[in-house]
């Protein structure tokens, strides 16, 4: 059975100090743990709070792996879990920050997706489940996004960040340097631009760029970009949510 | 200065059975309350607990329209508030439930949005705004559903609640049965289909349906769909979340 000073280092880990000091977060749920041990992610420890025959998968997987395999009662899981209900199991995972860009090195990769200041842990979450949807697997963040391993983002990526090859996070100044000196196209999506639909990238390599919920693009960004992109509407609605201009751009972008 | 009894019946219609009762709702934030108001929505009460200029538009709407005005302390804010942070403005609002469909009366309109079982009410409203956006003002709900009025559905809707023509709900037998005697060319997205990139309406009138968050679309929908469309991606990603799937697919059929 789990010590109790256990269940509280598990529960303070819903802190962002705590999981940047730590460098640790925990993920809920058998379908986000299954995905977690299939991208081999650093799993440090299970907890579970019921003998239960669905969770004999992942608990097998443990033993295997000598990873600690431990039991709790469902008022620890209450007290570990960021959620209403919880889902009685739980992976206490290691992370590597995003790390900084190295401005003379290519990240080697046709396509990137920069979020420039996005800020709801959800909508971050979506437009990650959506970059895997459509293969774009090299992501940078600005600094002032929202934190990458926050919980509701991890929820709603709905196993995504395991899927990615690189995250790269820095200032944006420093985001729009690299994309420059290393040719890509820097294609950004805003309210005023040119039209999408009919619109041909003209590099090979390119770099969508998605701005924060209400202010938008960065004005680095807004100066720097090759193209800005505009979806085009009925101007009823001010404007469309950044993670479903996201996902129309990139299916756009997509090459079957 | 509000009355307590008037806080404690504001601060009821956080829970679905007194909107459902009352149908009145409250709605929170400058932004959204203008929009109520440029959009016409029966505003019943305006509640505010600062006399911040950012105010003076909507008191002053409120006095020439001799709307109900009442002040109220900060701690009366949060009561009434959904959210974390209270925006300290509030409107009551009476709302029109949700009509079933007529099988004989054509809503005539070209293009329809069909929620099969849509359940998260973060999903709804970005699927309204997204509506809005394009343009497709005609909704219809399938009983199982999240509440239409769900506060959080009206957070992400930013609005787009206000801008629809019209809005029904009913059995999705019914549904179905109301756009295949309407001669609407129903359209289905799932994970399993003809491949988006391509595809061509055979018929000017038609309705998208979109399904469940984890059951997908309904037996009904799937027998009686002229169409089922599937997005092409990389098989990394069990699926897309339906709000990113309606967005992708209301652009690929809009016509600008």
């Amino acid at each position: 059975m789990i010590q109790k000073k256990e269940i509280k280092y598990l529960a303070s880990l819903k802190q962002k100090k705590f999981r940047l000091i730590n460098q640790e977060i925990v993920i809920e749920g058998s379908k986000l743990i299954l995905d977690a041990i299939k991208y081999k992610q650093n799993i440090k420890k299970i907890i579970y709070c019921l003998k239960d025959e669905s969770f004999s998968e992942i608990r097998d997987w443990a033993k295997k792996n000598n990873t600690k395999l431990e039991l709790c009662i469902p008022k620890d899981a209450e007290r570990i879990s960021d959620t209403k209900n919880s889902q009685k199991i739980f992976a206490l995972l290691a992370f590597n920050p995003p790390k900084k860009i190295t401005l003379n090195k290519s990240m080697m990769t046709n396509n990137i997706i920069v979020l420039d200041g996005v800020s709801d842990p959800g909508n971050m979450g979506t437009i990650l489940r959506t970059c895997s949807w459509f293969g774009y697997y090299n992501i940078i963040l600005s600094n002032d996004c929202v934190e990458f391993y926050n919980p509701k983002t991890i929820r709603s990526g709905m196993g995504s960040h395991f899927h990615m090859n690189t995250i790269y996070k820095d200032k944006i100044e420093n985001i729009i340097e690299f994309l420059s000196k290393n040719n890509y196209e820097i294609i950004a999506a805003n309210l005023n631009g040119e039209k999408l639909n009919g619109y041909k990238t003209k590099n090979k390599k390119w770099a969508l760029v998605l701005g924060n919920e209400s202010k938008g693009l960065s004005d680095k960004t807004l100066k720097c970009a090759n193209t800005i992109l505009t979806i085009n509407g009925c101007k009823t609605m001010e404007s469309l949510n950044v993670a479903e201009a996201a996902s129309i751009i990139m299916h756009y972008l997509y090459e079957e």
